[in-house]
Formats: structure tokens, sequence, C-alpha cells
């Protein structure tokens, strides 16, 4: 059977969804294939349910950090209740909601594994054919890289789903990996219950591709909390123990026995069984695109939005490509390279690492003469409000030709996390320095940083 | 006896301090007067101890909001602490750090009453005369109007430096006037015991000034809580009643008997006693300034920054005047307009209401053609994180030819304060809404009611 559309979106994750939207309330005939749930990695085993298993533990610890709030905190944290709200920010995995999210828009959703089959063709199960006539969108997202390491295969190691969506804090977890996800979940369930808690990070620091020093803030706030954190370190290889168990041999020598072991080293687009070799693209490899996230292959009908195109595996990038994407099929063409100076990357731990635009070294290495202004949160009047040991530091990174800021990192309490949008608007809107020393942030708010870069 | 300086400045809250220290890290000699507590209001009797009082009932509410963490908060707020940390916050009403901070910037601190003699002289206490080469810089403050009524000076009424610096929580509060300090004071000491709190303002809503949804949310939430809010209510008069009570009577022809009676009706610059007739200005009226801070019947030597000048009564504003006043003086001159059309407002209640720039009044009243954006918080992917009954919404006023945001006021969660610097940098930098299409703020945050800004 063939049925067509204007556009075939293969993907109902959140990229999927937002340029399936997008495109039906303009009119067009939209049709999203999707084998799993509706809403994606995000909605069900990334952001939102590692985010819900974050907040009891980080409104606790801002609470005791506050003399009179602490004395009300004489109970403690309730496991259950945790998880069951985790259970509802993932939804009970299900999909209901985002199913009618699409009705609405009057997108057709197909259920089944997609395929391409050749150009602006898409299979779905055995003889269901979808044909194109503008455009298909590839939102297939991504999955995560089980760690290559001897012995992994005998282990039932977690991945990224695992460890958002277990029902029990591990009492000995060790995590491999200490990216976002390695670290977010090391702390989530060492504040949930878990009695010790390993990241074993192969580089020199926690978050390598960001600022040296929020990594190593992290480290520190880790280490005085109780979690341990092994930079430079290798895991040599793994095997069952007694009891469940799994011995972890690293590459200090040391021989640890834990629980669970978490695999968190990164993902990769999920293209290798999505029918690529029909158009003569790779297999497994990210569909490659230019900045109106077209295939570079075939841009006269190939989108590849989200993780899918190897770019940031972040959920507000995949949603603002699709936006780009859709605007290109509808023919208002406006490219993304103005939003992508300004990615915004924020790790929800306590203290929170927040990131927009260029680290020093990018900038560096894309040829830039930059300035940099390191300032510290921790003097500021509101971290003295939030309690005695609030720490937190800051770096803006300058283009000194063009006066205006291309990067800044902040490390501290959670709200800074909105403050990033402030030094996002400069970098997109290329706000010269001169201007934004006309910005007077209220005071007593942690935007007041934003003095140190320009008075 | 008369001793000379580049710069005397007449006044050590924020703003003086800002402009002395600039002054005098360019060089300049400088003379700060002050006969009370250099730091001023904001640092002990406003926004430092008014924030301190208001921190520990809002981390506590935060807690309670979210499953899990809700269950350790089996205790009750321990008033005593809170009024330690109030008072450490306050420093204890001790100003030596703040002469240290003078004194390394060395600038000279001369504690004393200082009045204007004429131009560019200073009289302090009988004899010393200090004589400005370069300029006064008048930052003497605010001081709170006490309410014209029948009986109030029968009565001990508290102002906002009584409200921020007791020492119990009285039973029954009755607060006149529902601006900044009566909701702010009235939320902070209802969380720390007070049992019965009712605030009455004269005008239709709370937060007059602001945008009409602010005020609503407000009063909705207060009432939710059991705080009483009256609004379009005058206070007619009020009476010494038994065992220390006041009876008050207000123009819905009730009568009520409370505990303390608080003033919070508005402020006043400090210029009744400064000597300003001695150089043909009315004691007791702000000095009005250009934009550069310059008295306009003086613009050779005279300037007011801060609240004195009537303008915006803000802390941060004051210092950004002070700034701005520095540089001019220094022949570094750049005006105040592009930081004055982006002022921010923030009431640190719960929910907080943060605003910037115009209201849709403000512009509709300048003459500009405006659109507005209504925005949903409560609707977030951040605000289910956040608990269930997280409630906030916002209004984005759009100004029509330039395309250019130009207002922006919000209500809900702590956080939306320091997402509030987008809207200001958006503001001061004139950033198009085309551009800010570019802006894809980071999942899950506050900051993504932004999207529906720009979408």
């Amino acid at each position: 059977m063939t049925r067509k559309y204007d556009v075939v979106v293969l993907g109902g994750g959140s990229a999927g969804e937002v340029v399936a939207g997008r495109l039906a309330d303009a009119g067009l005939t939209v049709a999203v294939v999707e084998s799993s749930l509706v809403g994606g990695a995000c909605s069900y085993w990334a952001c939102m349910p590692s985010k819900a298993l974050l907040r009891p533990g980080a409104v606790i610890s801002q609470a005791r950090r506050v003399p009179g709030a602490a004395a009300a905190m004489s109970g403690s944290i309730s496991l259950s209740q945790a998880l069951q709200q985790r259970d509802r920010m993932a939804s009970h995995w299900d999909d209901r909601r985002q199913e009618q999210w699409l009705e609405q828009h009057g997108v057709d959703l197909v259920r089944g594994r997609g395929r391409l089959d050749g150009e602006r063709r898409v299979l779905v199960g055995g003889n269901l054919i979808l044909e194109a006539t503008r455009a298909v969108v590839v939102a297939t997202g991504s999955e995560p890289i089980m760690v290559p390491v001897a012995g992994a295969d005998e282990v039932d190691l977690w991945d990224n789903r695992a460890v958002t969506s277990a029902d029990r804090a591990p009492r000995r977890m060790l995590i491999i990996g200490g990216g976002s996800v390695g670290v977010e979940s090391g702390q989530a369930w060492y504040r949930l219950g878990s009695e010790q808690v390993t990241i074993v990070e192969r580089a020199e620091r926690l978050l390598s591709t960001e600022e040296a020093f929020a990594g190593a803030h992290l480290e520190q706030a880790f280490g005085d909390e109780g979690i341990e954190v092994m930079t430079g370190t290798d895991v040599l290889e793994m095997r069952r123990a007694d009891e469940g168990a799994v011995e972890v041999c690293l590459s200090d020598e040391s021989l640890r026995t834990v629980d669970v072991v978490v695999s968190a080293v990164g993902r990769r687009a999920s293209t290798a069984d999505i029918g690529l070799e029909t158009i003569d693209l790779e297999p497994g490899e990210p569909i490659v695109v230019d900045s109106w996230l077209r295939s570079l292959e075939h841009n006269d009908w190939l989108f590849a939005v989200g993780d899918v195109n190897g770019r940031e595996p972040l959920t507000h990038m995949g949603k603002y490509e699709a936006r780009i994407a859709a605007d290109q099929i509808l023919g208002r063409g406006r490219d993304a390279r103005s939003g992508r100076r300004a990615v915004p990357r924020v790790v929800f731990t306590d203290p929170i690492v927040a990131a927009v635009g260029m680290t020093e070294a990018d900038a560096v290495e894309s040829g830039l003469d930059v300035e940099t202004r390191r300032v510290s949160i921790s003097e500021q009047a509101e971290a003295a409000l939030w309690g005695e040991d609030v720490e937190g530091a800051g770096l803006f990174v300058i283009d000194t030709e063009a006066s205006c800021l291309v990067g800044a990192t902040f490390t501290g309490p959670a709200p800074l996390a909105e403050m990033l949008l402030g030094a996002q608007v400069a970098i997109v809107g290329r706000v010269p320095l001169d201007t934004l020393r006309h910005v007077a942030p209220q005071f007593p708010t942690f935007s007041e940083v934003w003095l140190e870069l320009v008075s």
C-alpha cells in the first residue's frame, strides 16, 4: 500500500514532533513514523526523568543551606515518592498525550519501524510505503554507545535508559563517563540513597569539552559530598562476581566491586537500520547537513534534524533545527548559523554548570582574538542570601575585534541556568560590549555578575 | 577648617559608594559624607534584610512542592535562626566592611551630616567645609513617607526600617500599601509566624504600576496562602487600643484590631535638610537631572544619583547612575538613556513578579504601536519539575514598528528573576525579533517562554 504526503518525518522524538507540527500547522500533509514512544528519549529516558530524579536532592540541599529553613528539614527524602514523581514526569512511559498533540495538529502518526527506500520513499513494516512529495525529514535521534571494555557483554550494564528509569538506588554504583549523563545520574542516585558512587572518566577532568574550571568545581563539590571522581582513569575489564555484583578493573590497578555499572560514554546517531544504503549514504553514520538542515548529498528532498545529524545532541537544539528545517521546506528560508553561535549547555547537577557559545579553547581554535574575564559568583550578595557555602564562578569569552561576547560559562546555584539566556541573547544578537554596559541587572540576583563583564 | 577634594559625595549608600570608588580608582581625590551607616538603606533596612527574611519561607515552600523532598520537611521554620541570618545579612548594622572598602579605594570617609553651602561647597557639622573642585554628587537616597492618616501619630507605626529589623513576628499585622515593600514584608512575616496579615491598598490592585495580571496573580496566591489582601480600600483612621493593640478603621467600614501597623506607602527623596536652599533649589524635592545625572540648574558641578533624583528608587539603578555620573565627571561621556529603557523591577515574593522595560500602558502612553504576547509559565516542562501547583505567566510588549521587545513581565518561580536578564539584554541592545528567533533556550528551563515570543 502506498500513501502520499507532502512530508514524511522519520522519528517522533522532540525534533520530529516540532517539525511535523509546524508543517501541518502551515497546511501541509505530514506523517510521522515512530516505532517507540512518541516524544522520544528526552521525554522518557533523558531530560525529564533525569531532572525529576535530581530535583528532590537539589531543593533539600538548597533549603539546608538557609538558616531558619534548615530547621524544617528534620525528615529524610522519600525514595518512593521521588520515584513516583519521576514516573509522572516520564508520563509513565505512555505517549497518549503526545499522540493527541500530533492529532490536534493534523499529523498522521504511523506506528512502526520506518526505513528509507530510495528517494522520497519510506517503507514502514513490510508493505506500507509512504511517498513524500516535498521532503523526508530524518529525526531518528541517537542511542547510547556502550563502553567497549572486555567483559562488558557479560555484565548487565546500565545505559541512560536504565539509569533514568530504575526503581531502586543501587548500593554501590560505578559510572563510566564523566559527561553530563554520568555526573547527573551519579549525583541523583547518590542523593536518593546509593551509598557509594564512583565516576570514572578517561579525560583529565569531568565535562571535558567545557571550560576547565567547570569540571574542577564539580569534582570538588562531588568530593565534598562523598561522590568519588576518578579522572584520567580507564576501565580495563569487568566481570561478574558473587551475589550479582560486578568487579571492575581500573587503569590505576585498583579493583572495584559494585552492584551496578553505568555506561555513559556518549551517544551516536541512530542510522544503522533506516535504509541509508538505499540512497547511497553510510548506515551508522550521522547524516551530514548544511545550515538549512538539508542533507549535503540530497539537498532537494532530505533533511536531518536533532541528534541524528551529529551536531549538538540537545533537545532544545533539535527543536530549533526542526523550526529551521520546517521553515526551509515552507520556503521561508533562514539558516541556523545564528542559533548555533550560542548553543546553551546546562548540566543540572548541584552546583550546576551552564555554558553558552564558545569556550576559550573553541574561540582560539577558530582563530578569534579573544580576551577572557573571570568572575566570582561566591562573592555576590545573592550568593550570601543562598547560604554560607554557596560557591560559583564564571568566565566570559570576548571577541576583542568585534567587541562582543562569544561565550560564557558559569558554575554555581541552579538559577544560573536561567541567567544564561542573557548571555545567549547577547551572543546571538552580537550586542556590542559598549551597549551591554547599559544593562543594570536587578539587585540582588546572580545576574549581577554581568557587571563584572562590562563595568 | 576647609579641605579640598576633586569630588565630594554627599551620602554613602550604594550609589554614593559606587560613584566614589569609581572616581577614586581613576585617581581623583574623593570624600564621602555620611551621618548614618555606610552602605545605605539597601544594606541594612531594605533589600538585604528583606530578602533574608523571605528566603527561609521561599525555600521551604519550594521543597514542599517537590514529591520526595516534601517528606524531608517534617519540621518547622526556626524564627530565631532566620533572624540571626537576617542580622548577618544586614551585617549586624555595622558598616566596618563598607568603611574598609572605601579606604581600600582611597576614598576619605567623613562621618557627619553634610549640607550644601553654596556652589561646590559642603558643610559637615558646624565647622568643616569640603570644597569640591570638580563636582558634588548628591546621593542621599530617600526616606519612607509615613501614611497621612488621622491618629497615625498616636501609634507606633512601623516603617521599612522597623519591618526589616524587627525581632518578632507580630501576631496580627496590618500593612498599608500593596507595593513591593508591603507585599514582601507581608509574606515574609506571615511565613515567619504572624498569624494574621492584612495588606490594604488604595488602588484596585497590588503592585499598581505593573501589568494588571501580576498584581492579580500575587493577590490570588496570597489569598490561597492565607494572607488577606484588600484592594480599593483606604485607611481612614487609627487609634491605640488595649494591650498595645491598634484599631484601624477602613473605608469599607470595617474595623480591624491588630498588633502592628506598617506604613509602606512609598518613599521621597531625602533632600529636606541638605542645604538645597543655598543653591536655589527647593528643599524636600528631588534633584532633577538630565541623562548624564547632572542637575538641570547646576549642570557644571552638581550631580544627583540614586533615589534622590526621583527616578527609579532601585539599588541597581542607583549604582548604574553612579557609573554614568562618574564617567561623565571623568570626561568619558555616555548617557543613561539606554539603561533606563530597560529598568528591571523584581518583587521577591512567592510567586515573584519580575518586570523590565515598559508595561503595555507605558508603551501606549509613550505613543508606540505595540503588540503584546501572553505566555504561560504553568505549562512549561520546568514548571512540572517544580511541582504540581506551580503557576506563572508572562507578557511581552513589542514595538511593532521597530520589531523589538520593549517590555516584559513575568510571575512565577524565583529563577524568573534571572531570566529577566535575557529580556533586558534584548531591550537595551534593541535586538530585532527576527534575530531573537535564533535564541534556542536550554531545555528544560523557564527561559523556554522565550520560544512563545519568537516562534
